[in-house]
């Protein structure tokens, strides 16, 4: 190498550093330090490792680059401006305008990374120990899509950035132990060992050791002792392609704020920025004589040459072999073309089960299982599985063909997550982020258990399907502890993730439509432990009402007295109280209304003829708390539910004892008749 | 050891597993296959080794044991009868009727432990990785209390019983890094290596080597091969105890469902009872001829010989050296004494600041870092740290003689908790339980990672401090993933626990006094990263008011024409408005809510003084969802807040832009008076 191409390497990574404290200090906010200190890795990542087209950043067979400690987002804005990625309009992914823009509004150089603001922003990252979770949820993705459909050009690699917090966070343990499990060795974490987090030195409260943990887990582990050694970073990424059968984390021993005098090395130099003076001295250091944001030549000419060149290649080799592949096996490039293009197979709706009536009836788990199963067929990249209750959940996938995915078989469909909710999710949301329609099972309480994650599907508008059964006290003996109250609510006031209550099987099956149809949304879908009765349609409301979130289930002739409302396992407690109010020549009204979300998007016009404002006598029924009910009831209507935690005791007994029986509604609903006719 | 004493110990321990078998049997639910496994250790345990008084339960220096695995509660509820353990009322704490009634309603034998419920039960266990997470802050608590008050009858030690689950979750392993970081060894966790999880053998999803896991984290690691080698049992908890500066773990291969011919060492011993012939041909495997739930003579003889002797007379010991100390250290023993009894110093409440009023004002963080000062002075037992965001939380206590807690100064006041606010939450509840008044702090968006610890405070009736900064759209640059816009409803979704989110300075100090004042219920106190200015009170409802959940904070001389209410920095947009109001002649009432929950527990003419009937004009104004607020507007008010993600931009900005302004205010206000004078 000449020196003059040393020369362009260094002036490259400082190009980094210093657009990256230009821009913090212009926002007068952001996170210079880490920008700085891993400016070399990221560099030499890019600029001669990744196999990657800036010109096609959608290319299917590209490696993932993930940024899990999103707050050193200017490291992944500056690479992306100088890597020259482009948009698929053909505009640049991030200008040197939008650089100047950091954390303004409307710029693309958001305070965290976010997906789909910019072409190379695989993930939202910034709360700690996501970006790396969703990097195993990729690589599982990269494993199984090349395995299930033998076509090798899926098979790329996965390389996530990472901090001290995404290591001491619990969902990035549970994600390593995962990844460790399941041997994925196109799997890199490079672990910035900077000694320093937000409250001082990382002793203050870390002190183990790192290596030998990932070690226990069954990762390789290379370490750097100098960030600043290209020769090093060369060679453990090197040493991390040849591994077979375990994923690699590299320990980067790295100096948080390098090259800024008073600041580097503490903690200073994190989360605020650097002043002009200390800049102005990191760029004595630097050697540095350009203008702020200024990009000197031969930088972008640099990164144009390797990774463009190199990109571009193979970009063209992968075409190649895409159109080989499509010619001698038509069926298995259609699903992955779909797989690419985020869409679903043209006849899948035709797979939905229609139940027969049965007054017995099943668990909305139970139906879940069924109508998971159906839709499994035409969409073969339906997979997922649960946190070890996949009995309980009902969610495997039963297909002889499907199989469980394991180090030994990368093409199952049935996933093991282990007890590690949290992970699952962003497991999830990861192999979302790569096409696949993945999906997550456990109790729904445990919503609580990955909550971070259901809010970054939202964020992310990735269409992940979270299977929750054991839905509320209906799940019996469990007690409390496992006994939804609140969650219904609170996942409802996740924005842009959709939560579903079927009532019954033929329900169970509309939501899925609705769910599965979704490119954009999240899906929460709560189900009973218990049975509940199979209605019988042609006495009733046509189930695909439930696509409209909310439909009338049972009418009465002339206009209602009084409107019954419910979700899930409480929509026959209303049709209950609705035969002993017709013994008492009260018509009432039942309707279900399994989705929320999807309701209130409905037309006025529709939402009126469901529940028409001149009908004020209305109960609602819900084995959960009221929050978000009352926009339903109006201000005199009544509310049946719980306003507390649950107990321990059969299932019947809880609905006694709480109140959320046919009786009480009945009660319910002729004070309100009384009232609205006062 | 005669032949007849070791024929009782097994007679013992066979009795813990068959009250366990017919328990689950008869409930026809529940968990019969740990109890089976882990009967000898739990055995070993309670008779030969803890330090505990079955007569005095609630003793403060008593060695604490958490059941992790909460689903194996049978163990727990078979090992208090037979210990004999003692209600402070001197009933059983789990008689043999409670037993037989095992999860059903009124039995205090839950489908899993619930504290409160029985003496003994130590902490409510269940949903994975908490109990031991609970435990290390027990441990943190025993090592404060006799360090930072030089007692040494404090020193007591902390058993938890943990299967693969807690290993796998998390939050278990976030309290194992800081536990093996902070030394505590008074710690002993015994890890139920059966590998066995739900969906079958533990190695589909889990293959790591739990001994060097540990090890890398600074625990002391010993290994017992077969879990009914009762020597290899003692040997191992008399390691722990003779093992400084590290916590330990003991590794206990064992086979689920032990001694039950067909299900033993399989998935389907885990959770459904084994069936009559199971448990007959198991009782053969015991030499069992005893009837149902009988409990074979010389069994609690055994215990009350052993346990109850040793307990009795260490109580004793420990009853003599209190007193000595007491007499000794009178300031020390009265502080620890309203530790011991969950109580406030009768001053406290002397030390809350007042602040002067400030157009300027401050960030409600900063006055709520002042208040947490004030009174950390008299409540020497108000003890917690934050996330590794002291720093921006200002949760620091910043008193000379504070000190940072370390496993070199364990009366350190400030905890280091490190990036795991999921630990972190569920060690708070850990101390909480020992009397301590812990706190923790985070950003606000992250109670999502702590969700089910907060949860479980609520359950528990642990009066935990959540400070919570960074509350809104407030904090500008730093975007979506960082904005809480649903976290003040989801976090008002969970029972029992209070949600504050004061307005200024003067409410804040109101709020601290009604969280502190609090013996059985959590807060999240929400907290602003922006300056809000302190109210004029001389001119303004008295801040007092705040600890009614809600009170006029400026009225008009008449009857309102509007009410507008808000929370937290939104009240000053209300006050904004209300003087455009003022000058088109609109008379409008502000309302601050700082806590919704105290505010429902007013008396109906309080509310009605506050928010009256008459008034149907209604605006609110929070930066968050609209979730919750329907009750105080009433079906016709108008809410002004967010219905979606935030965004990256400097927060005044953001407030233009999301509409959150005075204007808009004061739009809709016209407008509902508009509507209301129709």
């Amino acid at each position: 190498m000449t020196t003059s191409a040393v020369d362009t390497r260094h002036l490259a990574i400082n190009t980094i550093r210093t657009l990256s404290m230009d821009a913090v200090q212009k926002a007068n906010s952001g996170h210079p330090g880490t920008p700085m200190a891993l400016a070399p890795v990221a560099y030499s990542l890019w600029n001669d490792h990744l196999n990657y087209d800036p010109q096609h950043p959608d290319w299917p067979g590209r490696d993932r680059f993930v940024l899990s400690c999103g707050h050193a987002s200017m490291l992944l804005y500056s690479v992306l401006h100088l890597a020259g990625v482009k948009n698929p309009d053909g505009t640049p992914a991030v200008s040197i305008e939008d650089i100047k823009n950091f954390r303004q509004f409307g710029s693309p150089c958001a305070g965290h990374p976010e997906h789909g603001e910019a072409a190379g922003i695989e993930t939202t990252t910034g709360p700690l120990g996501q970006g790396i979770a969703n990097s195993v949820g990729m690589a599982i993705s990269s494993k199984w899509m090349s395995e299930r459909y033998q076509f090798a050009g899926c098979g790329f690699s996965v390389y996530a950035l990472c901090s001290d917090g995404d290591i001491m966070e619990g969902v990035g343990m549970e994600a390593a132990s995962l990844a460790g499990h399941l041997k994925l060795d196109n799997l890199c974490w490079i672990y910035d060992d900077n000694q320093i987090t937000i409250e001082g030195r990382t002793d203050l409260a870390f002190s183990e050791d790192v290596a030998g943990k990932f070690e226990s887990m069954g990762w390789d582990v290379v370490t750097i002792e100098d960030a600043n050694d290209l020769a090093a970073i060369d060679s453990a990424l090197e040493q991390f392609k040849q591994t077979e059968g375990q994923p690699t984390l590299i320990v980067l021993k790295s100096i948080i704020g390098y090259g800024a005098p008073n600041k580097q090395d503490t903690a200073s130099a994190h989360g605020a920025p650097l002043g002009e003076e200390e800049i102005e001295l990191a760029k004595q250091a630097y050697d540095w004589s350009a203008e702020k944001f200024d990009v000197p030549s031969g930088v972008m000419e640099l990164f144009a040459e390797n990774l463009g060149r190199r990109g571009a290649e193979a970009y063209q080799q992968w075409e190649a072999a895409w159109t080989d592949f499509a010619s001698a096996q038509p069926a298995a490039a259609g699903d992955l073309q779909a797989i690419f293009e985020r869409r679903l197979p043209d006849d899948w709706e035709a797979a939905l089960p229609v139940f027969p009536a049965d007054a017995k009836g099943m668990a909305t788990r139970v139906s879940s299982g069924k109508v998971l199963n159906a839709l499994a067929g035409p969409i073969g990249w339906l997979i997922g599985g649960s946190a070890d209750l996949a009995g309980s959940n009902k969610s495997v996938i039963e297909d002889a063909d499907a199989g469980h995915f394991s180090a030994d078989q990368f093409s199952g469909r049935n996933f093991h997550f282990g007890i590690r909710e949290h992970a699952m999710g962003s497991i999830c949301n990861g192999m979302s982020l790569c096409g696949i329609r993945s999906y997550g099972a456990t109790f729904a309480v445990f919503t609580d258990y990955m909550r971070p994650a259901m809010r970054l599907s939202g964020l992310m508008h990735q269409p992940v399907l979270y299977i929750l059964t054991h839905d509320s006290i209906g799940l019996g003996e469990d007690g409390p502890t496992h006994q939804p109250v609140e969650h219904l609510a609170a996942c409802r006031a996740i924005p842009n993730l959709l939560v579903m209550r079927p009532a019954d099987a033929n329900e169970v099956s509309q939501c899925y439509a609705a769910a599965i149809g979704e490119a954009k949304r999240p899906t929460a879908m709560f189900l009973t432990r218990q049975n509940v009765p199979t209605f019988d349609r042609e006495k009733m409301g046509d189930a695909a009402g439930a696509r409209c979130g909310g439909y009338i289930l049972q009418d009465t002739s002339g206009n209602p007295d009084v409107i019954l409302m419910g979700t899930g396992s409480e929509v026959e407690v209303c049709l209950e109280a609705a035969a002993l109010l017709a013994e008492e020549q009260i018509a009432a009204r039942v309707v279900s209304l399994p989705c929320f979300e999807l309701f209130e998007a409905q037309p006025n016009e529709y939402r009126e003829s469901v529940l028409p404002s001149g009908v004020a006598a209305r109960v609602a029924v819900e084995a959960g708390i009221e929050m978000g009910w009352l926009r339903f009831l109006g201000r005199h209507g009544r509310f049946i539910g719980m306003n507390g935690f649950g107990a321990s005791a059969p299932f019947e007994e809880l609905y006694e004892h709480f109140g959320i029986t046919a009786d009480q509604v009945c009660q319910a609903a002729k004070e309100q008749v009384a009232a609205s006719r006062n």
